[in-house]
């Protein structure tokens, strides 16, 4: 990257405040930038880094109007800075390898589509359609069957199992595991037996998938992952759960087997989603909370057993001042004897 | 699948109510189902939708005596379910690759099994034992020494280190690592030495173990998952832990290093175990429980840290009214002074 | 190994009490080891063991002076039982496969150290950097311009991906993927964008990684883990987050975006770590903490909201009692009650 804070400007939609000859070469976090860098501003707990950066200019809100540095004054901060980090990583894609690779192994009827890269050791099973412009690195397996879209990602060691349906434009991280046999078992005799998992996976476009997260396959059925929703590392996704459009998902949640979120859902790290729960469109589930009923569409929900997050803030308040509750009730019961004792005489 | 609705009826050994010529030519769940297909009802919150079902005939159990379509009665419709997927399931089994791949890479002095299916990129070390009947998918990899037991599945991408023994029929699922190395140091002048773990593991026949999970290895003797039990996605269990036989441990779960757990033990997702705690027999285990001291046999446990389940929803009634009996408490304080304003005048 | 306990006293510096021809031909712990094995107490809740064990010796603390079997009393009995078990270790010490394995797929301009070990399906992308003495087993992918150090080892199917850099003497298990993209996002209209992630990670010495841990690359900058640092399995660690010297980290952790973790601090399993956090050096965070505001140096901290852990204990009395105390305000309500008639009469 060599541009000028006006070219930068221009492409961001935004006006200059001091030197747009400014050379800026790349772009880094307000804490870490250096010298010919520039950074941003959005979130406003940042502002005070603005006087020490060492950054050559910021991108900021219509709030900040003068600095040290030279600015770039937008709307939206985050999607200015957004728009130029896309302009940098979209002058350095890289593909693993162009076609495919002499090591990997392509089984019969693979409809294999134009401008793909495939890398060394991949493993596509018979009878699977690979879209057009995707990219496959090495060591992943697609099962027999299965269908991915046009210019998807496969980062390496993902596990698709069999007729399993990606969209296009998606993005699966190394080690994913999509299309693993649900959890399901029949007790007999206090012995469990196997619920052989018939069912299938449907993942739309544009979706996110992270590193060695786990989607299972459904009992029968489908397992459904809307477009556009993003899904973050070491999620857990059980059988038969849908999930809707454009949702948020934090790392190290496991959502349970038969759950139904709607779209424009975001669900915070470490949270648990019970068994055959709806989550109405909208809805905010905070970090580490355990789902264990359904929700209202675009409530906001706290806490094991969850809560309304508000109700659960107050409860919260509670907790933190018991030992002193507990004190109160005791100081109480001292002065009701005595109340008690002086009422007798 | 295509069977009249009374040859399934014999299959399980039911009774039909309705016509038992209906042809069907498959099997869905009861929200899912579309005409030509087979479901079923065993959890009664499911029964309502026995009237909207597309389904063509359903399994009911003996409560239902009509219903507007076809039904096959019997005395546990999930176990009839069960074994109608079962027969689907038997007449389309797969096999990746019959015989060794030409691109897997197996070690010297291997005991190779009968009618083994080894796919492509598979590596086997030196020393490995590999069952009759065994099929292991591609990218998987078995360390040195290591046995695995005929029928057994080893699903993309698995890796069991070296001198591991894996039972007959078990399955793994991808991504599964299974023998790392215990997370065990002593700390010298607060730097931490990694303690060698010589140990190995041992798991039963008839286990499964879902995908991305992590078992590892002992520090010394083995680690242990008893014959049956049924291990679901992304759990972790620590070096030197036993498990007994028949258990089920639900996702995203994680297990201390040498905690003992009994037989016929149910573990919910998100729960934590100690270590060196014991769990007695036929224990449950409650959703996202903290362990935190041993479990009686058959009790059921719930909450961090843990009690008694039936204490724990006593708790947690109260947790949910605590504003409420701070309020009062304050409540209390008001009439607790003006008494004794009263008494002292 | 067959040694007698004299030469192993010699070894780690300890006094043999009682017959030092008793000759050892294993390890092992004190409920596992057979005869002829040593075994060792550090914790002394195992002392009672020593007397049914059916070791032929043990290590112990200066506070054991006598037992039934022979004993090698030392200052610091699990640093002497480490001392051994490395010297077991490192006589047997494994390389998979002596040089670069023929199904190897290694890039363009990648310097290869002295004396490595490649395993087959490996695949190093153009321009990696692999010190001397390093061990790569199956399957595993490094990205472009990555450099792992001298003497490293990534055990089957890590992922790498491009551009990251990793120490020396480093142990990454089984199916650990190192450099996924930061989860971040850009909402515009209610569709997520994603913000390019253009950063890397640097991984410093003698850092070991456990199984299907994952750690995201930096948004810009880098996530930093720093030398000594240990990481058990199934840990996520987010973008740009930066942890210091020497920590341990333990199972099924998640560590959000910025984070930023000082030295020598251990974090317990399931612990939540939130965005944009400070824990300073020492800090001790116990199992499931919610670590939503920063940590003072040295501190212990607990529960969720987390708090000082000393109170925290005290609240989680307060919580166990709670429908106790709930019942003692209802009582103080009736006498409350009863005097006021009194009072009103």
């Amino acid at each position: 990257m060599n541009k000028t804070l006006a070219e930068i400007a221009e492409l961001v939609g935004g006006t200059v405040i001091g030197d747009g000859a400014t050379r800026i070469v790349g772009v880094n976090g307000i804490k870490q930038a250096n010298e010919g860098e520039l950074t941003f501003v959005s979130n406003l707990r940042y502002l005070p880094y603005l006087e020490t950066t060492r950054a050559s200019a910021a991108i900021v809100g219509s709030a900040v109007t003068s600095a040290a540095i030279p600015l770039i004054q937008v709307a939206r901060p985050d999607v200015a800075f957004w728009t130029v980090l896309k302009s940098v990583a979209d002058a350095e894609v890289f593909r693993p390898h162009a076609g495919v690779h002499p090591t990997a192994v392509i089984g019969a009827q693979v409809q294999m589509g134009k401008d793909v890269s495939i890398d060394a050791h991949v493993r596509i099973a018979d009878g699977c359609v690979i879209g057009d412009g995707t990219v496959i690195y090495a060591g992943v397996y697609v099962g027999h069957g299965s269908s991915i879209g046009g210019n998807t990602i496969l980062y390496p060691n993902v596990v698709i199992r069999e007729h399993v349906t990606i969209g296009a434009r998606c993005i699966v991280h190394g080690g994913a595991v999509i299309g693993g046999d649900g959890f399901g078992f029949v007790p007999l005799e206090k012995v469990l037996y196997k619920i052989p998992q018939v069912g299938t996976i449907e993942i739309g476009d544009d979706v996110e998938i992270g590193s060695n997260t786990t989607i299972d396959r459904a009992t029968f059925g489908k397992t459904v992952i809307g477009r556009g929703t993003k899904i973050d590392n070491l999620v857990q996704i059980g059988h038969n759960v849908e999930i809707g459009e454009h949702c948020v998902i934090s790392g190290t949640t496991g959502i349970s087997g038969s759950a139904i979120i709607g779209n424009h859902v975001t669900v915070g790290g470490q949270v648990g989603i019970g068994g055959h729960i709806d989550i109405g469109d909208g809805a905010v589930i905070a970090a580490r909370t355990g789902v264990s009923k359904s929700v209202r569409p675009g409530a906001m929900v706290s806490g094991f057993p969850m809560k309304d997050h508000k109700r659960d803030l107050r409860i919260m308040a509670c907790i933190s001042r018991l030992p002193e509750i507990a004190e109160r009730v005791h100081e109480l019961e001292a002065q009701i004897r005595e109340l008690n004792e002086r009422s007798d005489r």
